[in-house]
């Protein structure tokens, strides 16, 4: 570029720096809605304003199966603590999973009631549910007047450990995940372990991939842990489930908080170990598969990556796939090979590296393991390669039956 | 409310804090796309890497009707610095003025055009024209894949000193300005002067609305440079009005740094001083009456009913009165009478404190005067003194036609 540029003012450019906070606490309890416990009234009565302020709760559908009473409890609950809560009307019921992220329906309706309850800014939103219909939710919130409170209930162990604690919503469009949303920290937390116990088997531990992934990346005695402890956790025992929820949560908050870099303006994205692949699997599969079993997948991929270049041991890459099959997870899908010589086909699966970095901006860079508990970043790899890691893990699963 | 709540788990809250930072510059320049001039080029390069970058230019259609050649121009212009800007198509042409922000069509352009061009967070897309449409271009770069870099181009008075150079976008919904908004910095602005040169009278004016209000609550050497250069400016002399714009710029910028709550999620809100009846006279005429038009009635209104309180003395007031008069501003409209006795009037203008006390949450604060330069919040106001003042600005109009 020729640097050509005179001065055409002697006006100087006016250098503008605003430092913005948000802080927001993670609550763990069990009985949210029950009179005796008053953690919610206590969030929202912490703000010192003196009115009941506007609640406009949001519920999701897939919870109702299991948790008939939930809706009456709410109201019962918002009714006893009326000097704080003022529910604007019942609870609304959403579907959960992927469809409310896929229809623009839903984040129009949340739209037109917090029009309609004329929620401020200073109103609460209050979304109980799965990872899906928060990410949906908190866009609504965080795009009507410019961001009303959203407090999340996070239902499920993905949503508790990862997605629910975050500072991040978001829709699909065009066939992109998460291609409209932003940034936005949420107001609390607060994570009831008692609605993991209505949970199927597929959703606790799918959600259990997210926290082997951060465990790898950040925290080998915590890996160590989840090794230990997984036959627990397929065995659906709650108290090692806390304690992993608990860690997972820790490590993931650090992390946005130290991070340099919270609301992802650079390249690096250590979090999103695995994910490329993930999120291409679940494209593939019409999301069939959950997020967190397409993460399992993706983790079993990028470690098999990282094994056959040399960066991990061969007892190290073991100990990975043993953990993520002793969970209960899959490690490998048909799908997996089936575009897997056909680069034009939308479902070929290395699509979802230029996808992945269209998404996240910047250069490709892709986080992979020199250890357990130890990421390192690489920003270019070999499809060769990914290839024969595939055929490994077909190799393994026949091997492991 | 009964405080009973009995700690159900052993795990402490996790107190989260993220701090995040947002820098940007604010221009000023003469022949942006002149290819002697580099700065735009520089801007984009600036970030260090070294590959050309995406850029999305959206143009006011508005602003073609006097700038003939500017398409080419910016075609040229990025063809001649093809080292740094990859323009992925020719400029979109979106109309100019308030029909961008009420209706949704134009957003969803955007998101498919950046879709489509297959931009990503590090890409540009580069809003030249009226504050309308960088509110509505920005609110779409905001949430497609949850932040697009925005390089703004204002190219009015009001865009260059007030809206184009803060941290707000928005669109409007459900008959609610700016409803469906975020709060996202710009990457840079480039105020380029000569755009000024072809705006009507009117839009020339009206931007200097903002200047006067933003004097009048934080500076009282610049109300009066204001009112000293009053007459010329309503002659349209650019040396006064690159002074105002720069002025202005400046205390808007410090007042977003320095506030303690540039993302505003408390209650107050100095920078809207005379913008509740404004926001509701644009309302009540459908839009006939520009943002500055509107906004310079508020002002008068506002300074009055501060005059009426005690808060301001007579001089003060008539000086007030006096420049916005000068520049040319009318200070009454029928409008203001017609729904006067009517609350349930969907034009009644005293809904417009509601319905800011809505938009802006917590409770109502008004900004009053009590000097030139010295603003003073209240929590309420006394609608029969505001009647009051509204006859007082009908005399003053009748006598000084």
């Amino acid at each position: 570029m020729l640097i050509t540029h005179k001065p055409s003012t002697s006006l100087q450019p006016i250098q503008q720096s605003v430092c913005v906070n948000f802080n927001y606490d993670v609550y763990f309890t069990n009985g949210l809605f029950q009179l005796d416990n008053s953690l919610l009234a206590q969030v929202i009565a912490a703000d010192g304003e003196i009115t009941a302020k506007k609640v406009l709760a949001i519920v999701d559908g897939g919870l109702l199966k299991h948790q008939h009473g939930l809706l009456k409890q709410i109201s019962v609950y918002a009714d006893f603590y009326s000097d704080v809560i003022n529910l604007s009307e019942p609870p609304i019921i959403i579907p959960g999973g992927e469809i409310v992220k896929n229809e623009p329906r839903f984040v129009e309706q949340i739209h037109q009631m917090i029009d309609a309850a004329g929620l401020c800014r200073h109103s609460y939103v209050l979304a109980i549910g799965g990872g899906a219909l928060l990410d949906m939710v908190g866009y609504a919130a965080a795009t009507a007047h410019r961001g009303i409170r959203l407090i999340r209930v996070p239902t499920t162990v993905l949503a508790q450990n990862d997605s629910g604690i975050g500072v991040k919503n978001g829709i699909n469009a065009y066939g992109k995940k998460n291609f409209l949303g932003t940034f936005m920290p949420p107001y609390a937390v607060l994570n009831d372990f008692d609605f993991l116990t209505s949970l199927s088997d597929r959703d606790w531990r799918s959600g259990i991939a997210e926290a082997v992934k951060v465990a790898l990346i950040k925290d080998a005695d915590f890996f160590e842990f989840i090794m230990k402890s997984a036959e627990k956790l397929a065995a659906r025992d709650m108290k090692a489930m806390e304690q992993l929820i608990y860690r997972c949560a820790q490590l993931h908050l650090a992390h946005i908080a130290n991070s340099g870099d919270p609301f992802e303006k650079g390249s690096s994205r250590p979090l999103d170990f695995g994910h490329w692949a993930a999120h291409k699997l679940e494209d593939i599969t019409y999301y069939k598969l959950r997020h967190g079993e397409a993460v399992a997948i993706g983790i079993a991929l990028d470690s098999t990556y990282s094994y056959l270049t040399g960066l991990l041991s061969q007892s190290e890459w073991q100990k990975i796939l043993g953990t993520l099959e002793t969970l209960g997870f899959t490690l490998y899908l048909s799908a997996l090979r089936e575009q897997l010589h056909q680069p034009e086909h939308p479902h070929y699966l290395f699509r979802g590296l230029s996808e992945f970095r269209e998404h996240l901006g910047g250069k490709l860079t892709i986080t992979l393991l020199q250890g357990l508990g130890q990421k390192i970043e690489v920003n270019q790899v070999d499809i060769s390669v990914y290839k024969q890691a595939i055929l490994m893990l077909q190799d393994w699963e026949l091997s492991h039956p």
